[in-house]
């Protein structure tokens, strides 16, 4: 398992495009590629152009995959310019534990509070 | 949905000690309240004692029941002396996706790299 931390800054006047940009790709990553575990993303409240990304992957092969498909090359090319830093931590997973169904595509989403 | 981020700093000499803490206090929470969405917990690559943990409650009130529930105090009394430090920063979700089965008590654990 490959698990790493993304830490993204975007401009507030891009925030809407970016976060748009985002969601796309999160929803055509664990839609398409098994081997994306998971991608979750959050904003901080009181920093919202702050972006946290958690992301899983099932192994090295599947994040080199991942970085050549065409979703995610779309949300490079299109978040060029929206992203103002981004900074990547390596993390090891102590223990990730879920109830059945969480992160489907039929779950909550884009519910504040 | 109520998503939280925790940043805890842990002693190097107490780590082990207060993993295996966070670790059976996670497998509680998720197997017994169905309102504990989620609760993965990470440890930094470079700085082995410093755990990021994200939180995911159905609601305030699941939140609220958890504090309250006998595994998080157990959890709580065990790791005091132990924890440095500990921050609470408030996101919201921007989305959180995972594949069918992510975060299974019968899925992968403890694997770094």
């Amino acid at each position: 398992m490959l698990v790493r931390l993304a830490e993204i800054e975007v401009d507030p006047e891009n925030l809407e495009r970016y976060l748009t940009l985002l969601r796309e790709e999160i929803e055509a990553s664990v839609a398409n590629e098994p081997g994306v575990l998971a991608l979750q993303a959050m904003a901080l409240r009181d920093r919202p152009g702050c972006i946290r990304l958690l992301e899983v992957y099932a192994d090295a092969g599947a994040y080199a995959a991942h970085l050549l498909s065409p979703h995610f090359l779309a949300y490079k090319a299109g978040a060029e310019g929206l992203v103002r830093s981004l900074r990547l931590t390596e993390v090891d997973p102590v223990l990730l534990r879920a109830q059945d169904g969480f992160g489907s595509a039929g779950g909550d989403r884009d519910e504040p509070g």
